[in-house]
């Protein structure tokens, strides 16, 4: 035969689980957009079709449904460990487990007039508005031995309307481009950053907390870097959060540059002093990178914020 | 000849303006798509080809740009009220226009970890993250007499995880579905309210307060009614806004009907109480209806919610 | 009560139903996209929460696949009216049915290197390719009384490559745009015809040779108009299909002018002569018109080439 | 500094280059989207903000337009050749350049009622419709030294309305699956193989030819195999093409198993055998494999088929 079998995956893809918790009428929620990928002894499927080593895709997605109740949802991530674990550990030819997910935040409607995120006691408590800004995701990869958890988010779109520059450059003769000392820059966040928890199950990060600070501290960086260019931008945020949270060690940024051009408004006789932009579609620059803690190996795929 | 020209429109769709507006140091971003459709004496560009008539649609593009500048936006609504009023007003071909916009909001970025409602002395004030939540919308449209603005959002995703229930419907030959008597109630709210202003420019609605308004009406009245289907709280949704705003006589609403399947626990030993669904993507139900003032003529178009 | 309700209808969309019909060895498929809208008796339902009138959406859903079973999918057309007229007749709440179809078109893979229109006796007879081009679609509206059948396609992309000019149109203050004597005309047809036929069942269209030859004559004129604006192009297209096709009374078209920019070379010391252009994506200009037949009444709305 | 910058890469991504090439009156198009990833000498960028190494996002846009009329476009490969040449040569920062590129078919709208693949003495020769099946992908990839070529398509939709079953797979306590003898099995194509050519430009494969040979055999070997798997019929598509084309050692794909239901109909009276089926969305199955001519290194990126 002169063909043979590489590497090879399968499982449920997408398996949409929403998990509500009631706290008396206080209910809460969990959105999330569960897929499972296992890997291990399949030679058999791919040459000759039996399916003796497979469990089938319909019951990875029956075990996220049941451990949706089983294990509850403290935390995407702590979701996808249980997911994890219970494949590798319960099926012989399974070796290794990745479960990817995406979570999607609520907030409470108000409806005493009062700020959603405190709840009165007149106050409906049942009653929710999909965030609808970034997606929260994560990958949790096991092999039986040793943990990998790489979360972020995507879809975060961020704008400094000022405090951008773009000079300097190589010109060669295709070069048509114009200095900018004053431009907006933004772009829409693709970020995953890898923990460096790998096994000690006692001494799990606090997945939420470090969610919300990596978030801000990111923000941050974007917000208070006077730039003179996407990657620097980029290497600002990505330092700023391997600084702040020991538990990460590495983060790779997929930013595109959504170009703000200022539009020539001298035809129609008017000055158009940094305020009126056609915001296109495409093209549009696209910066990648990844930050490292110094001394750590980088392990998280180039292409990953793409997925 | 035996075909004839109907009803005709043109323009240029989808014009993505930027405008940021400086206020010292703090800036002001508002982010449009903004569609022209311009209509009037069109019979020789579609029997000849002859262009004598035409503006370019180029034109109409140059013009939401250059009216960004000349007239600043204050709301959606009042950029489309100028925009419509110079076609009309200033090409003798053209008797009618209807500007369509979106619009999308932008927060600002905590940088000192405050509120990001409130800026500081210490924060940074020109960077921003899109809300990415509901999209504003507005269609303007005038003849040279009279105004229509018909406003509303789309993509408001809501969810009751409760005070739901659904029975004592029709049961013919081809019903299956079991009666439900607490079961999740989620939809994407697109809405569109028309104002009963027509004319007189020196009496215009508030519209940013107007819009503000309307939307914290109708998600109170979505999360406060204990609902025994869609089409009731859809009505009290509509109802809620027209009794709390004189200036809107009519709303028309598109709400899918987001299913959530409790999912079926039993066969793996487990009770599912209410806490474990599904969300399905597709079929879903759709209801769609009109609330009106009593007593006003309907004009809302009964497919505009989909546009 | 100070509010009522207007116009409103609900159903299940969306409704995915594959057929497979097999004839010995050879299969064949009908893949439709169903949506189901019915209005009638339904103020209870608003004011009260009475499901007393309403047949579930579910139930809709459940008769769309029965109904595939009983009655066969020998068009979309027909398959919607067997749709509509049933939940008209059966239930007697229910006064309108409007029942929307999408259809997407399969081929067959060649297997023996042959032409796929043709299977030949070596050929594999249950394999397809899904074509990918336009949509088809369809909506049946029943009142109990008559029938309104209004078909179309949608997303069927085509260029002409030159025969198309822009010149001699409105020159205003705001107009920079040049005079083009050779350009590209692309745009992505969207179109929907109005059928005059509205009761006699004996004497029904043949739907499906109606669809290919409106399709093959509005191509066709596409093609064969040399064009000064695509208003006249749009004309031609629909005067074509009008004047071919005695069935149909009426077309209305939504055609983007999906502009391909001539890219300035110039500063790379290269002439461009009508060889690279860059295709942009927004703004676009966007041309609605509805052609008829001389002497009858339009009906088809003007926004529904956008559903 | 405890922080270091890992890999990375910039670029200007989705140009969307349209070629006209004039042959007397018949015309031909070339459609492209073209995306640039540069990568070299780049820390001062991320450090610093200097740009004193980056060629401009813009100036690589710059170069596909001029080079679509430099060295006109013999197909998607050879186009990305000469682009990554040129970057990695003529920069001295720039260490490795990919080019991503998707291409769209289109083909003659035939005007004369004839077959669109041949054009008569009375076609119209410059008029055509967008294909609308798959994308065809390519990556090119040169480090000054070889060459890495990945070719490919997505999007291709394929369905064997019978010869497929799945049974004899892993039963646990979550299984509920029933074993099927005759189902449907459907697709979405995205494959991507590499070609084992990396050095000797007179010897480079005929591009287009191998696409079209590639494409057919893999769709022939889904057509004509027995399915017991999902993941067997991917193995007889990838060993079909490697052992068919010398040029291709490696092949990923990742194929999404469409599921299709067959639709309960008992409850309403009706045997349902294998007629009406239910196209689910989410979740659904996803089967990722490589294969490879055996003895050689695999390449291609596990994630790279959903990029």
């Amino acid at each position: 035969m002169p063909t043979i079998l590489g590497q090879n995956q399968y499982g449920k893809a997408e398996n949409r689980v929403v998990k509500i918790t009631r706290d008396g009428d206080t209910h809460h929620i969990k959105d999330l957009n569960v897929s499972v990928a296992l890997s291990g002894d399949m030679d058999d499927v791919h040459y000759s079709g039996s399916n003796a080593n497979v469990l089938p895709t319909d019951t990875t997605k029956n075990t996220v449904f049941a451990f949706a109740k089983e294990h509850g949802i403290e935390s995407a991530e702590q979701f996808g460990i249980h997911l994890a674990r219970h494949f590798v550990s319960s099926q012989e030819p399974i070796h290794r487990a990745r479960i990817r997910i995406e979570e999607y935040a609520w907030e409470r409607i108000a409806t005493s007039d009062g700020n959603s995120r405190f709840i009165g006691a007149d106050d409906v408590k049942h009653s929710f508005a999909r965030k609808g800004q970034e997606t929260r995701v994560t990958q949790i990869t096991y092999d039986g031995e040793s943990w990998e958890v790489i979360s972020g988010l995507k879809d975060l779109t961020v704008m400094n309307s000022t405090n951008s520059e773009f000079w300097g450059y190589v010109k060669d003769k295709y070069t048509t481009l114009k200095e900018a000392y004053d431009r907006i820059l933004a772009t829409d966040v693709s970020a995953r950053w890898r923990y460096n928890w790998t096994s000690d199950e006692q001494r799990m990060p606090n997945w939420e907390k470090s969610y919300e600070q990596a978030r801000k501290h990111m923000l941050q960086a974007f917000a208070e870097t006077y730039s003179l260019s996407l990657q620097q931008t980029l290497y600002q945020m990505g330092s700023r959060i391997i600084n702040s949270r020991s538990e990460i060690d590495e983060i790779r940024f997929s930013l595109p540059n959504n170009h703000h051009f200022l539009v020539d408004l001298e035809p129609f006789g008017l000055k158009n002093d940094h305020e009126v932009y056609f915001a296109a579609d495409r093209p549009y620059g696209l910066i990648e990178a990844t930050v490292l803690r110094d001394g750590v190996e980088p392990k998280i795929p180039v292409d990953m914020t793409n997925l």
